[in-house]
C-alpha cells in the first residue's frame, strides 16, 4: 500500500510514526523526572518508614509471585501462538504481556514510595498532600499511556517500516491482535488476583477490626492492617494500571485493524491506520500539560482541583484533535468505505472524536453523581443505614442497579451519533479519543490508593488526627475517581463493542473469501447474525452468562479470603491478648502470606473462563450444527458478553463507590432526615460499614475485572479465526 | 381456513375446543370442591380466629385498593385499545385483565382462610398441616390454570366459532394479543405492589423486631407482624397467581399467533392453533391427578412428598402429550412451514413437548440445589455468616450470580434441541408444554405463604412450640418451591424469547407486505436484525437496561417502605413501653395502612416503564434514523430485555431463596466448619438475618416482577405494530 501513497499528497508516515514514538518517550521521561522529584520528598519519622517498608516488602513479594504464576500460563500461550499462528504473533503476545505487567509493576513501585511521603506532606498542608499523591498518580498514568502507545506503535513500526510487511497484511493484523491479547491476559489476572488480595484484606480486616473489636480502620493492633495497605498497591494500583494499559492497547489495535480492513486498497489506508496512534500521541502531551493545573482553589475543594487538570487536558485535546485531523487527512475531503452510511470527512471524524470526549465527560459526571458524598444516592444509602444493616444493603443494591441506566444511554448516544457521522470507523475513532486521555484519567485514579495508604500509615504511626483527616478527605475523592476510571474503562468497552464485533465479522468475511478447500471457512457465504437465528440467541445468552458467572466467582473468592483473614485475626487476638492492649506487635506477615496464597490460587480459574469459553462454544456448536451456526453463535457471544457485562460492571463499580462514601459520611457525623446526627461508632455507622464491606469486592474485584474479561473473549475469538484459517 | 379443513381427515375443531373448555371448567370445579373441604376444617381457638380475621381484613382492604388503582390505568388503556385498535381487542384486554385480577383475588381469599386452619392442623400432625396447606395451593393452582385456559380458549371460541372470524385474521390475533396484554398489565402491578407491601412489612418488621428488639419473628408485640402476614397473602399469593396467569395466557397466545402465521393457508392451521389449548387442557387433568399423590413417606420429607405429586403429574403429562399429538396430528405425517430447518412430524413435536418437561425438571433440580437447606450454596452462606454481616451478604451475592449459569445453559439446550427438532414452532410447543403444568407448579408455590402465615398465627396465638416447628419445616420447603416457580416463569420467558421475537418479525413482515401508501410500513422490505447494525446494538443495550432500572426501582421502593415501617414500630415501642412488656396490644392497623399507601404509590411508575419504553424508543429512533432503524431497534430491545432480564431475575430469586434458607439453618443450630454450633440469637444468626432481609426484595419484589415486565415489553411492541398499521 505504501507505493500508492506516493500518488496522494499526504504526510510522511515514517516521520509521523517517529513523532508518535517520541511522545511515548516524552511520557516516560516525564514519569522519570517526576519520580526523582517524588523520591526527594521527606519520608517522615522512623516509625513511618518502618511501616512503609513493611508495605513495600509485602507488595513486591506478592506481585513477584503473581507474575511468576501468570508467566506459567503466558509461556504456554506463547508456545501455542508460535505453533498455531506465527512467530510474529507470539512475539506480539509477549510484548503486550510484558509491558502490561511492567506498567502494573511500575505503578506499584511508585505507589509504595509515594504513600509515606504523602502522609508526611499531608502533615504540612492539604495542598502538599494532594501535590505529592497526584504526582504519584501522574507518573503511573503516563507510564501506562506512554508504555501502551510505545508498545503498539513500536511493534507496528518494526513490522512495517522495519521488516517491511504490508500494514494491512494478516501477519501484521494477527501480530497486533496478539499484542492486545497479551496485555488483556495479564490484566485480567492482575485485576482479579490483586482484587482478591486487597479486598480479602480489607473485608476481613474491617469485619473483625471495626465491627467486632471496635478499633478504627488501620489501627496498628489489627494484624490485617499491613495486608490491607499492601492490597491497595497491588490491587487498586498495579491491577488498575495493567487494566488500563490493556484497554488502551486493545482499543488502538482494534481501530487499526478496522482501518486496515475498511481502507484496504485505497490511498488512505496507511494514514487511517496511523491516525489512532497520532491522536493518542497528541493527547499524551495534553495530559502532561493538564497535570500542571491540578491546584486547590480558595474553596479547598479537592475534586475541583482535579477537575481543573482534567478540563485543561480536555480542552487542549479538542484543539490537538482538530490539528491532527486537519493536518493528517484534511477537513473537507470526502472519504468513503464499504459499510459507511455515507462518505465522511475529516470534519465529521473530528466530531466523532468530540463525541468520545463528551462520552468521557458524561461518564465522569454521572459517576460522580452516583458515588459522590452529599449527592442523593450516597445520602440515600447513609439514610438507609439508620434503620439497619439490611436496609443499607438494599438501598446500596438499588443504587447500584439504577446507576447503570444513564451510562447505558450515554453509550447509545455515542454509538448512534458516531455511526451517523462516519460509520463504524467513526465509532472506533471516538473510542480511541476517549482512551487517548488515559494518561490523565489514570493519574486521577492512581492517586487514590496512595492517599488511602498515607492514611493508614498516619494512623499506624500515631500521627496527629489532623493528618488522618487530610488523607481521609483525599481518600473520599479517591473513591469517586476510582469509580470514574472503572466506568470509563467499561464505557469504552461498550462504545467499542461494535468495533470489536466488526473486526470479527470482517475477519470472517476475509477468511471466507480466501478459504482453503476443506477448511472451516469453505462455502461459508455471508453471515447475517440475525436475531431471528436461534444460534445468535443462544450466543447472546451464553455470552450474557459469562459476566455473571465470572463476577460470582470473584465474589466467592473474596468472601473465602476474607473469612480466612477474619479467622486468623481472631486467632491472634485470642492467643495473644497483649495485641489488643497495644503491648505486643501483631504478626502482620502471616496475613500477607495467607492472602498471597489465596489470591494466586483463586485468580486462575475465573481468569481462564473468558479464554476458554469462546473456544468451547465454537467447537460444541460446530459439532451440533456445523460451521455457520458455530460462527454465528460465537459472534453473538461477543455482543452478549458486552450487553450484560456493561450492566454488571457499572452496577458493581458505582454501587461499591456509593457504599464506601456512604460510610465516609458518618465520619464527620451524618444528619438523618429527622435531624438526628449519627457519628462513627453508632449503630447506623456499623450498618454503613456492612454496606462498604459488600461494596468492596463489588467495586475492586469483580466489577473492574469485567472490562478485561470482555476484551479477552473478543480477542480470543479473533485469534481463533486466525488459527482456524491457518489450520484449514 | 375452516373450509379447507373438510378436505383433510382431522378432528372436529369445534368439539375439541368444547373439550378444552370442559377441562377448564373441571379445574374450577375441582377448586370449588376442595374449597368446601378446606372451609370445613377446624379454625382453632378464638385467639387464632381473631388474628386470622385481622390478616383477612388487611389483605382484602389492600387488594381492593390495589385493584381500584390498577382499574384507573386499565380504563385508560381499554379506551385507547378501543380507539386505536378495535372493539374486539379492547374486550380481549378487559377479559385478560379482569381474569388475571380475579385469579389473584381468589388466591388471596383461599390463602387467608387456609392459614389459620393449617396452623390448627399442624398442631395435630405434619401430614395434616401439609394436606391442608397443599390443598389451598392446589385450589389456587387450578384456578389460575383453569381460568387462564378458559379465558384464552373461550375468547378464541367466541371470535371464531361465535362471531365466525377466521382464526388467522388480524382481528383475532390482535384480540388475543390484547388479552395477553391485559393479563400482563395486571400481573406487573400485582407482583410489584404486592411485593412492595409484603417485603416492606417483612424487612421493616424483621429489622426492628428481630435485630433491634431481639424478639422472634411474628412476635405479637411487634406492631408490623399483622402487616407481614397480610403481605404473604397479597404478594406471595395474589401477586404470584396473577403472574402465572399472565405467563400461561401469554405463552398460549404467542404459540397460537405463531401457528396462525406459520400455517396460514395450509390445512393444518386450525389444528395447530388449537394444539396448545389441547395440550394445556390435557395437562390440567394430569395436574389434578398429581395433587392426590402429595403424601409424606416414611422419611417425613416434605420436599419428597411434593415431588411425588409433581412426578406423577409429569409422567402422566408425557402420556397425555403423546396421546394428544397422536390423535390431533398423527406421529408420522411430515409437516412443513416457512422458516423451519426441515419438515417436522407429530413425533418430533412430541419430543419438543418432552424438552419442555425436561427444561421444567432441570429448573426445579437446579433451583432446589441453589436454595435448598443443606446444599453447598446455602451452607456456604450460613458459613459466611459466622464471620459477619458483610461476608454473609458477599457470599449471598456470589451465589445469586453463580446460580444463573446452569439455568441459562438449560434454556440454551431447550432452544437448540427444539429448533433442530421442529423449528420455532417446536420451541413454542415446548414452552406451552412447560406452562401446561402451571396448575401443579402454582400449587407447590401457593402452599408456601399459607404455611408462612400459619407459623405467624401459631406464634401470635401462643400455640405450642412444636406447632411452630412443624410450620417452619413446611415454610423452609416453601422457600425453595417459591424460588422454583419464579425460575420456571422466567425460564419459560427465556425459552419463549425467540417465539415472541418471531411473532414480532412475522407481524412486521405481514404489515410490510400489506402496507398502505404513506404508512410506517411502506417500502420497509425485509429487516435482518443483524448484530452488525448499530440500531440493533442500541436496541439490545436499551432493552438490557430495563430490567436493571426496573429492579433498582423496586428495591428502592421496598427500602423506603421498610424504613417507614421501622420508624413506625420504633415510635410505638417508644411511646408505649407497655407493648414490649406484653401488657398493651400494639396498633397493627397503622402499619397495614401505611404499607397499603406506600405500595400503591410506589408501584405505578416502575410498572409503566416497560409499557412506555418500547413506544418512546420507537418514536425517538424513528425521528433520528427513520422506519427501518426504528423497527430494528425495537425488535432488538425485545431480546435485550430478555438477555439481561433472565440473569437479573434468576440471580434475584435464587439468591433470595438461598439467603432465607441460610437463615433458617440457624434455627436448629448451624454447625460451622470448625465444628462450632451457632444458634438462634448468636452473632452468626444475626448476620444471616441481614442476608435474609436483603434477599427479601430480591426474591419477592424485583426478581419475580421481571417476568411480567419482559412480557409487557414484548406485547406492547406487538400491539404497537398493530396500532401503527391501523394508523397508517
Amino acid at each position: 500500500m505504501t507505493t500508492e501513497l506516493v500518488s496522494v499528497a499526504g504526510p510522511d508516515i515514517g516521520a509521523t510514526i517517529g513523532l508518535v514514538l517520541a511522545t511515548g518517550v516524552v511520557a516516560l521521561l516525564f514519569g522519570v523526572v517526576q519520580t526523582f522529584g517524588l523520591m526527594k520528598a521527606d519520608q517522615g519519622s522512623p516509625a513511618m518508614r518502618a511501616i512503609a517498608a513493611a508495605i513495600q516488602e509485602g507488595a513486591q513479594a506478592y506481585l513477584k509471585r503473581q507474575y511468576t504464576t501468570i508467566a506459567l500460563v503466558g509461556v504456554v500461550i506463547f508456545v501455542l501462538a508460535w505453533v498455531f499462528l506465527s512467530d510474529l504473533a507470539a512475539i506480539g503476545f509477549l510484548v503486550g504481556a510484558v509491558l502490561s505487567g511492567a506498567a502494573g509493576f511500575a505503578g506499584m513501585l511508585i505507589s509504595v514510595r509515594a504513600n509515606v511521603r504523602t502522609a508526611q506532606a499531608a502533615s504540612q498542608s492539604l495542598q502538599k498532600g494532594l501535590d505529592l499523591a497526584f504526582s504519584a498518580g501522574a507518573i503511573t498514568g503516563l507510564f501506562v499511556a506512554g508504555g501502551a502507545l510505545l508498545a503498539v506503535t513500536g511493534y507496528y513500526a518494526v513490522l512495517t517500516l522495519g521488516i517491511g510487511l504490508d500494514g494491512t497484511s494478516r501477519d501484521v493484523i494477527d501480530a497486533l491482535v496478539a499484542l492486545g491479547f497479551g496485555a488483556s491476559l495479564i490484566s485480567i489476572f492482575a485485576r482479579l488476583g490483586g482484587g482478591i488480595f486487597t479486598k480479602g484484606a480489607d473485608v476481613g480486616g474491617d469485619m473483625v477490626g471495626k465491627v467486632e473489636a471496635g478499633i478504627p480502620e488501620d489501627d496498628p493492633r489489627n494484624p490485617a492492617t499491613i495486608a490491607d495497605n499492601v492490597g491497595d498497591n497491588v490491587g487498586d494500583c498495579a491491577g488498575m494500571a495493567a487494566d488500563l494499559f490493556e484497554t488502551y492497547a486493545v482499543t488502538v489495535v482494534a481501530t487499526m485493524v478496522l482501518a486496515a480492513i475498511f481502507f484496504a486498497g485505497t490511498p488512505w489506508v496507511d494514514r487511517m491506520m496511523v491516525l489512532p496512534l497520532v491522536i493518542c500521541g497528541a493527547c499524551i502531551l495534553t495530559s502532561i500539560a493538564g497535570t500542571f493545573f491540578v491546584k486547590l482553589g480558595k474553596d479547598n475543594n479537592i475534586m475541583n482541583a482535579l477537575y481543573k487538570g482534567l478540563i485543561v487536558t480536555g480542552v487542549l485535546s479538542v484543539a490537538a484533535l482538530a490539528a491532527v485531523v486537519h493536518y493528517f487527512i484534511g477537513f473537507d475531503t470526502p472519504i468513503n468505505y464499504a459499510g459507511a452510511p455515507q462518505a465522511f470527512t475529516g470534519m465529521t471524524l473530528f466530531y466523532c472524536g468530540l463525541v468520545g470526549l463528551a462520552v468521557t465527560a458524561g461518564f465522569i459526571v454521572v459517576t460522580e453523581y452516583y458515588t459522590g458524598t452529599g449527592k442523593r444516592p450516597v445520602v440515600s444509602i447513609a439514610q438507609a443505614s439508620v434503620t439497619g444493616h439490611g436496609t443499607n444493603v438494599i438501598q446500596g443494591l438499588a443504587v447500584s442497579m439504577e446507576s447503570t441506566a444513564i451510562p447505558a444511554l450515554i453509550i447509545v448516544f455515542g454509538i448512534i451519533s458516531c455511526y451517523l457521522l462516519a460509520g463504524l470507523f467513526g465509532i472506533a475513532i471516538a473510542t480511541t479519543t476517549m482512551l487517548a486521555l488515559a494518561g490523565m484519567i489514570v493519574a486521577l485514579d492512581a492517586f487514590g490508593p496512595v492517599t488511602d495508604n498515607a492514611g493508614g500509615i498516619a494512623e499506624m504511626a500515631g500521627l496527629d488526627k489532623d493528618v488522618r483527616h487530610t488523607t481521609d478527605a483525599l481518600d473520599a475523592v479517591g473513591n469517586t475517581t476510582k469509580a470514574v476510571t472503572k466506568g470509563y474503562a467499561i464505557g469504552s468497552a461498550g462504545l467499542g463493542a461494535l468495533v470489536l464485533f466488526a473486526a470479527y465479522t470482517s475477519d470472517l468475511q476475509y477468511f471466507s473469501a480466501n478459504a482453503a478447500p476443506g477448511s472451516f471457512f469453505e462455502g461459508l457465504g455471508e453471515l447475517t447474525f440475525s436475531l431471528s437465528s436461534p444460534w445468535v440467541v443462544i450466543g447472546l445468552l451464553i455470552g450474557g452468562l459469562l459476566p455473571y458467572l465470572f463476577a460470582g466467582m470473584g465474589m466467592t473468592a473474596v468472601g473465602r479470603a476474607a473469612q480466612s483473614v477474619v479467622e486468623e485475626v481472631r486467632r491472634q487476638f485470642r492467643e495473644n491478648p497483649g495485641i489488643m492492649q497495644g503491648t505486643v506487635k501483631p504478626d502482620y506477615g502471616r496475613a500477607v502470606d495467607m492472602l498471597t496464597k489465596a489470591a494466586i490460587r483463586e485468580m486462575v480459574i475465573p481468569s481462564l473462563l473468558p479464554v476458554l469459553s469462546p473456544i468451547v462454544l465454537f467447537f460444541v456448536v460446530y459439532h451440533i450444527g456445523g460451521a455457520v451456526p458455530a460462527f454465528e453463535a460465537l459472534g453473538a457471544m461477543l455482543l452478549g458478553v458486552i450487553v450484560t457485562g456493561i450492566f454488571v460492571a457499572i452496577s458493581m463499580t458505582s454501587g461499591g463507590g456509593a457504599w464506601d462514601n456512604a460510610k465516609k459520611s458518618f465520619e464527620d457525623g451524618f444528619t438523618d432526615k429527622d435531624g438526628v446526627k449519627h457519628f462513627k461508632g453508632s449503630e447506623a455507622h456499623k450498618a454503613s460499614v456492612t454496606g462498604d464491606t459488600v461494596g468492596d469486592p463489588y467495586k475492586d474485584t469483580s466489577g473492574p475485572a469485567i472490562n478485561p474479561m470482555i476484551k479477552i473473549t473478543n480477542i480470543v475469538a479473533l485469534l481463533m479465526l486466525a488459527v482456524l484459517a491457518h489450520a484449514g
